[in-house]
């Protein structure tokens, strides 16, 4: 979803990352530096599938553009995600579609909101869409909710796991119906940020040459996943961390530093609208179309992933949601709610920081 | 609430299941079928006492005509309620009080939004009176929601059933003062959507008619739901659904066919205001009054009732009435909105479907 | 938060509570007579602590004025919670931060719309500060709801006692660094309501007078809180109340008389922008400044008062902010709103008086 306006030179640097994950990995080097080398490469990359994802979208038209994005957009993600399935780090696959929903949205947003609004002082924008990505998000929290809720009844017995399974199908197949339902709608609209940024954007690769980085970025992203993935448990031992904690704020981070650097960039120079989108956008194709068919990928791959969240999670999603609702509803926003947002995230961090494994 | 507009006449052909459902329960046919026809039937009737009410209402005058809408508009399903009641499917009961809620609030909303928005596109209307509503239902829910949250500690132990009938009982008190207040408030303001078109609206039947219809309609209702609560057990056991299920999804449906027709067919006419204040005021109506209400019925039917939900129905509703309040909030609806209302209907559908029983 | 804009004076005849409590304590009068002389005695001083320091803030210019009103503001609250804390009486001060929120949202809200409707009809006023305030609000439920969520797992174990520690701390910072840098950003923008409304507030005192009265007024807070605290076993004994009650419903009805005369003193003067301010600043005021400072000042006390509330409290105190929330981001009020306000607090208020000690 027009990720990358510009190009953002310095971040290629941190390609280094990748011979380097690459040689730690085959020579047995320290695990956390391996990891890390890995986090960093990937940065780059997804920024580099995006891109690639963007300029086809700029040959193809508006229709099969708006597909490739709404399929692509997130691809360094969802490449993550799938390696760690078949590893069978389910807790941390669903810690990392929480945080990547809740980093978009409080993190990446509160900085955008934060930067523009020192910059450019109160910033103002049409709430019409706003509003039905507010609703779109609410719709996102219900469908992650419902399973979760009713996974666990009161009386502390948990529901048998091929309900949850069945269950969890069901509302990944309504989830998908009403995320493409609303892509056609907003593809459909004139009057849509997107659609009015789209057409300045002039292609910046040939389509041959997008093909091209598309398939060599997204084989890079694989190897460093499955690197990635690789090291989990050793990077756990040697920090500390818990697998839920790498799931639900360092994960997302990696995955969405290219976002992030956009969605500020974008707010800087006012266009507060099309930054809201970014963030907005991105969260709730996580949540309503990711995580869907993740669902359906993990069965494919002989593993279970089910929508069934833990409390801190779904506390965690709704409470972003609601404030990214509020902030975004009014029409206006300023350095202020920047920094609410940014709050929010700081308290769940702190919170998640201090949960014992 | 102004439900019939024009006469939907192939409606009276269902009228058919109330001999049927007489013979059956007589002659002791299969009870799916006679269940069935019962419900069948009901919907006509449902329909009829709906408009006897408002040819009533049209000629005694706002005032009294308010309140007559206000206690007889849900008549149909208060009947079937209390039949029950005395039945003592008192589970039945609170689901379908929660299911008519989320039934009117998203089922009838969301159609009518849809199909007034494939016709109609953009919908706008004016947002004081939605904005009313919707901090009604959210009282409504923290009204359902006290008593049930503060029953279940976390320690586990539930409060004596003295202390949460004691607390139904005050909470019932406070539920049906707000709703009187808030008929009294939406009496006397000029510029309500259901004050500048009653006047339009002409008397179907002359006021003798109307009582006899009334009555008439009323007694049927008796009976059917007499013959209905009669066939529960043998129901479940033939369709293996739940007590639950049956309440949360199917009762409510039958009482909100009509409800369903004429909502949708005003927002087609464009009339969205109408429509949004035909499926508002009906969940409105049933949280805040009938509920309540039933409360204090049941007292005097020797059974107790208490307002005690669980936690899958205070998950519903909230989420039911969260949606729907973005949705009504912004003072325009569209296609996708419906969609959206849809959308978690089903969620909840599904997830209530594999509930273990 | 400018809540004396004209001297109550029948106030001044509950000063007559402070010797009579005074006395009460030394002669060991009955302890329930001692304790509500106490109150009464404690309504005045709360008023002219509140008076002096505006009185100090006009003279100081709005920046310094604005910092003094934010400390001084809960000035009485803030005393009695202190001394509370000293005693070990963490349950009673947690209830009565969370009393004191709810009272302030509902209550005086509630009681200002109510009176300012009949007098006035619908109200109107800017949305754009009652959004931000809004955004404050929910953002004060996270920071609360999230130590609080994240100590009871689903399993029922609570976390170790250092854990909740660590992370009410944590969260204490956050929340003292927004209410700090939202405390600048309404100090610095020019269309605040106080900002309009002080310049044409006049010093009621001299300085010298105000810090006399400040300081006297503060040594009796500390004197009666003292009495108040030392009475409350022989009270609960007494009245059979629980220490919950006593702290949720209790006490802070005694902090916020002096918020209820001026909020609804300037709603029936149509100043509807300036009462919300009162009430909604208010509640801000305690939920992001008074509790997060008192976890620190317990520290110093050698108790350990952590920001862990009860299931019953979290539910109070988000209910109160959603229904505060909407009824205050339409930008108009009416009677009805004030009743639906009041409704809730009065839901809240049978639940608590049922719950079991």
């Amino acid at each position: 979803m027009l990720r990358k306006l510009k190009t953002i030179k310095p971040l290629y640097y941190l390609l280094l990352g990748f011979p380097l994950a690459v040689l730690g990995s085959l020579l047995r080097w320290n695990p956390v530096f391996t990891f890390a080398s890995a986090c960093v490469g990937l940065v780059p990359l997804a920024g580099l599938i995006g891109e690639a994802t963007e300029s086809l979208a700029a040959v193809t038209g508006p229709r099969i553009g708006g597909l490739l994005n709404a399929t692509l957009g997130n691809a360094a993600e969802l490449i993550i995600t799938i390696v760690a399935i078949k590893a069978g780090y389910l807790e941390l696959v669903k810690a990392s579609i929480t945080g990547s929903i809740i980093g978009n949205l409080l993190l990446v947003m509160g900085f955008s909101l934060l930067l523009g609004g020192l910059k450019n002082g109160t910033q103002r924008f049409s709430r019409a869409h706003a509003a039905t990505n507010a609703t779109m998000l609410v719709l996102a929290v219900v469908a992650l909710s419902v399973p979760s809720l009713f996974n666990h009844s009161l009386s502390g017995a948990s529901l048998p796991g091929t309900i949850t399974e069945a269950m969890s199908l069901g509302v990944a197949v309504v989830m998908i119906a009403v995320y493409l339902l609303g892509l056609f709608a907003s593809l459909r609209s004139k009057d849509s940020a997107l659609a009015q940024a789209a057409p300045a954007e002039a292609p910046r690769w040939p389509p041959r040459a997008s093909v091209l980085v598309l398939v060599l970025a997204t084989a890079a992203v694989v190897w460093l996943s499955e690197i990635l993935v690789h090291e989990v448990d050793a990077v756990m031992k040697a920090s500390g961390l818990s697998e839920f904690f790498l799931g639900i704020i360092l994960i997302p981070i990696i995955g969405n530093v290219a976002e992030h650097l956009v969605a500020a960039q974008v707010a800087i120079k006012n266009k507060v609208e099309l930054s809201l989108e970014i963030s907005l956008g991105s969260s709730l194709q996580i949540a309503l179309f990711v995580a869907p068919v993740l669902v359906f990928v993990s069965l494919l791959l002989g593993q279970k992933l089910n929508l069934v969240f833990n409390q801190f999670e779904l506390l965690a999603v709704t409470t972003a949601v609601i404030v990214a609702a509020l902030v975004s509803s009014d029409g206006e926003t300023n350095w202020l709610e920047g920094v609410q947002l940014l709050a929010v995230y700081l308290i769940l961090a702190v919170a998640f920081f201090f949960l014992p494994k």
